[in-house]
């Protein structure tokens, strides 16, 4: 434990580089808001942790509250006037001997960064500490970090004018400052005249001067990537990525094509699973052991029992399957589905807030909403389930053993029994008893040689010029019954 | 300006290496044709240009017309005969003082590369001059630029035999000659035995040993990348589409997966918009603000509205969407639909050749085509627009308010009435007067414990055996309503 | 011919890395299992070759004999004692001179390694021989071979403790030896007390100590990957997958995104066909000349003609197309399919175990099982055929230039008459007689007003409120035919 150490978080700014008027700090990398990374490793760390908000401050307090209810304090900064006068607003929660100052946008930064930096801060009884890493590129989101004739000091980014190659060294945005430190020199932070903001970096300059011991420490940049644009948003996501999809092949998972899978921080999956190409697994699902996600299928936030299969292009979003399902290729799994073992769902089948007992199979072309199915029913092709009814959903029940037929259409609320069946094109309205058969259709009628009637037409329509117009026009042209009679 | 330079494209090769049997020039890369990069460059540099076409000339010129209308000229080269015959070709086009000669399969080049070449070359009064670039890997397409004892050749690269390491400067392609120059030297280019072919860099070389000013000038490889085969093409393919990606990433838009996502040149995105995994933003497409295309997707040629939503797995062709439109997962706007603000289009929902109105919704599994929808209606799932009547297509229109049932076939053309509505599993074949309610089914019949019938039949069927073909038998064995009857 | 060279292939191991409990060896890249690699290698070079086995031997020897009839010996390894001891379990089968003893999970090493190797040997009467390759990285599944005092050791990778830098230099697991060495040497392999397993390499140490020629051959470390994790699976397979690539480009195949596509060995493209983004072509698939296969489509196992359109988001198994095909978008051609030139399927049909005939189309939300479909037939939106009876599916006959209206269910067995048709919504479970008409469904009734008396219910619903349920619930109000005739 940091004993003696507290954190204050900066996520009060403007995320103005993002043009997209929302707060960056909630935009989620895999699947988790931004500054989550942050607080979540402070409270790994068992940091007492305050964060300043500002710019969509309701935004913000929203995510942390969530996932650390009340255990995260929250200082408001009402005007955004720089990172020094962010640390200025947070004076009053000051309680521990050492305060740690960090931007909310650092989402790779780990523990041993931090305890290394602690660790050397004491050792060396700094003013004032901070994280540096080494990029000669051109960076503009980065101070560059300049010692000449025994003094260090941060040149901001915007007022850097030398040469990225020569001072490589840059600045993480990750500081130690012991409390007296800052108590005395707090107030000397000037405002920058250019910039109209007051910077932290201020701290390092005036320590240096004053001959106070500082002290760094030195971290790869990758971990120490700030997120000010989509494009390091995007860099940093696929950093992320690429660690968990690693872990998740040491953890006995296949990968058919890594590099186009999507995980999400909260997802689980068993050994001996398949992950096919352009997977996404999001939220918290689960998936079991010895599963099989097929290529461009979606499954977020749901639990997925061992041995299951998800053929390719696929959705499933909040629901639970048992084990030994098969799910697609085409299939809509839309929520709060339940598919018990070894029960089907097929292609172009749309499930949504029903139970779909074991055994059960639905394989073709089909609507299933707020319907409790039992096991080993068999939903014919083209099914509908007409499941809304005024101000309430209406709810349609299969019994065990029942067999829908094709086509049919089932208006809610309905019951059809155990063992009982519905013949193919049928309307189903009323309840069907056990072991009965329900039909609801008409007979069918064939009206002979009444094609002879448009030979003519049809003689000069050749094979190359035959089209989809020609195909239906016989069909389209008997549109109401009334006609059909009169060719009699 | 660049006063007093006109241009010559060279673009009348075989692309023998493409082995498809069809000009590389027309391939397309990011929506636009390979050829239009390089004469679009030279119209936004004011230049007049002319091309040179031989193989499949109409491909090419049709191609550039499109773009240009009259404003670039033809040269027929009719026999391909090398890069030296095709200038002899172009020969009575030279009005300029000077001519900026170059290949149209060459289409990352910039104005500014151009613009240095044309300063370089006025400013050394040079007789020819052309651009380098560097790579010391063994290529096969570019010549390499040998200098010695103050002469300069470009050796072709099927010529060289030297060592690419130690010879890394090689020949972009790319010439402004002095017309004077030219006029003078044309005819002493000599016919290459081996090749059989005319080659331009004899230009060099020529001009070299008359001791005339030749002048070069550096580009960075990549942008002077030649497209021979399909490797390359993909090479700058890939290029085009990074930079596209960090341009709009720069303009406010998420890509949440930007590697494995395709734009094309003439695609316009809102900022405040994210892009998902793999989605295809084709054609002239144009996405508002704050829309959200998720995985999978595909849209060409659209316009939508802000604040849409495109789910996974959709296409959108051809179409208009309004504001606040849901479309998808799973959706096909085929072609000329206009769904206005805040209509759904849901999944396995195909939609042709329509208008979908305010607030209307259509949800699932359902073809609706030539269809004129009102505002407010609910297209129930299931339900099948026939469309199509012999040789002309026929209209459907269904008026605000109305309510189509599940499962409903509705026969064009036919007019459903305001606020009207069918009952589910009818076909509608008739108009439906606006407030009526129109049913077309066949009524219920429960034949009571007809399945005790075949309870033995059942008996044996255990779970783990309980197949398809069990499931549905009973239904298809009652084939004909006379046999329902003769159960009774 | 490498004469006088037999192969033992190592491929008992426990694939404890994996974490699957799977042997690793039957694991497929592009499509083909590891050890496959190694042994159709051996084949292709015609060198007698026997495989050690032991864990799942079963599955090994199967894979191996699908390939290979029996054309490769085995060897079983009852106990999984290590490489030495592997070495020592095939001693009766040593028949030629030299023997090549290499791993199974080696699948990126080339003919070219082999008889460079084997040459080496032969070429210095080494008693040894085996592969190196250089890599600094501290890899875990790599001996280092340290020389010293003209003395040359491998050390394992588990009791190497110096610096990988140093010693770059791994040992591929690749060995020619002598017979006459082996015989010699093969009892004096130790039993290493820590891994409790005898090391082959021990025969390295033990002919460098004789001072007997030991000799070595460099390869590329690509070349040599072993496949230990799901990791290094993933990295064989993407070098594979992007050499597959890279030849198809070559002969004339564009690839619009080749980093995202899949394609396995047994695949074959015809030239100017384009591959589209996330593309799967899987199995022994042949694709004709100019096809396109667009975006995220699954091809398995088939047969496609000459200038055949597979649209996105389609699949297509064990299924034969001819020429001038269009599938999808949506499409699922399940197995067992066979579409004639210029049929048609569109989105959302599944066709399963059918014949569609020359210009055929069936486009729209269709189920088409165990059919024999004729040509110019045109299959309307929303077709549902019912293909199971009992316990033997039974089959549909839809004749020539047959119309099936909209929204058909066909109750199989059925026969539908050449030019015959069948009306919109329509349960056929009669046959149809050429040139019939079939007709089965209800005549409409329109309730005139009926919606007035809801008026007052619908009055307050406005714009903005408008959900669907509201939009439903005056359809399934309706439940029973008998409440719309009480409505009278």
């Amino acid at each position: 434990m940091l004993t003696g150490l507290q954190a204050i978080v900066l996520a009060a700014g403007k995320s103005s580089r993002f043009k997209t008027k929302r707060t960056k700090l909630v935009e989620k990398i895999c699947g988790q808001e931004m500054v989550l990374y942050t607080t979540k490793l402070l409270e790994s760390l068992a940091i007492p942790t305050a964060v300043v908000v500002g710019y969509q401050k309701d935004l913000v307090t929203a995510a942390i509250t969530h996932a650390h209810d009340e255990r995260v304090a929250f200082i408001e900064q009402e005007e955004q006037r720089g990172t020094g006068h962010a640390i200025i607003c947070s004076q009053h929660h000051w309680t521990q001997d050492h305060i740690l100052i960090l931007n909310g946008d650092v989402p790779l930064l780990t523990a041993r960064i931090i305890e290394e930096l602690y660790q050397k801060h004491c050792a060396s009884q700094a003013a004032i500490s901070f994280v540096v890493a080494h990029n000669s590129e051109p960076l503009h989101s980065y101070g560059r970090v300049i010692t000449a004739d025994g003094r260090i000091e941060i040149v901001e980014a915007k007022e850097f004018t030398g040469d990225a190659h020569e001072h490589c060294c840059i600045n993480a945005g990750v500081y130690i400052a012991s409390r007296a430190f800052l108590e005395q020199s707090i107030s000397n932070i000037t405002l920058n005249e250019k910039a109209q903001e007051f910077y932290i970096t201020d701290l390092v300059k005036i320590a240096s001067e004053k001959q106070l011991p500082v002290c760094t420490t030195v971290a790869p940049f990758d971990r120490i990537r700030g997120v000010n644009t989509f494009q390091e948003l995007w860099a940093v996501e696929q950093i992320t990525r690429a660690e968990l999809i690693k872990y998740w092949m040491s953890e006995g998972i296949r990968f058919t094509a890594a590099q186009n899978v999507h995980i999400d921080l909260g997802v689980t999956i068993g050994s001996g699973s398949v992950i096919g190409c352009g997977a996404h697994l999001l939220g918290n699902t689960r998936i079991g052991t010895d599963c099989t996600v097929h290529a461009f299928s979606i499954i977020e936030s749901s639990i997925v029992g061992d041995n299951c299969t998800i053929e390719s292009h696929s959705i499933v979003k909040r629901s639970i399957l048992g084990n030994d399902v098969q799910v697609g290729p085409f299939a809509h799994l839309c929520e709060q589905v339940t598919a018990e073992d070894h029960s089907i769902i097929g292609n172009f089948v749309e499930v949504k807030r029903s139970r779909i007992g074991e055994y059960t199979k639905a394989k073709h072309l089909s609507y299933i909403g707020d319907t409790t199915v039992g096991s080993q029913v068999n939903i014919g092709a083209g099914t509908i389930v007409c499941n809304y009814d005024g101000s309430t959903k209406h709810h349609t029940v299969i019994a065990d053993q029942a067999y829908i037929g094709s086509n049919n259409s089932i208006v809610a609320p309905v019951s059809i029994g155990k063992g009982a069946f519905t013949a193919a094109g049928s309307v189903i309205t009323d309840d069907v008893p056990d072991l009965a058969l329900a039909i609801a259709r008409a007979r069918q009628v064939n009206k002979h040689l009444y094609a002879e009637r448009m030979q003519s037409k049809r003689a000069h329509v050749s094979t190359k010029e035959h089209t989809e117009t020609d195909a239906t026009s016989f069909i389209c042209a008997i549109r109401t019954d009334s006609e059909i009679e009169s060719l009699e």
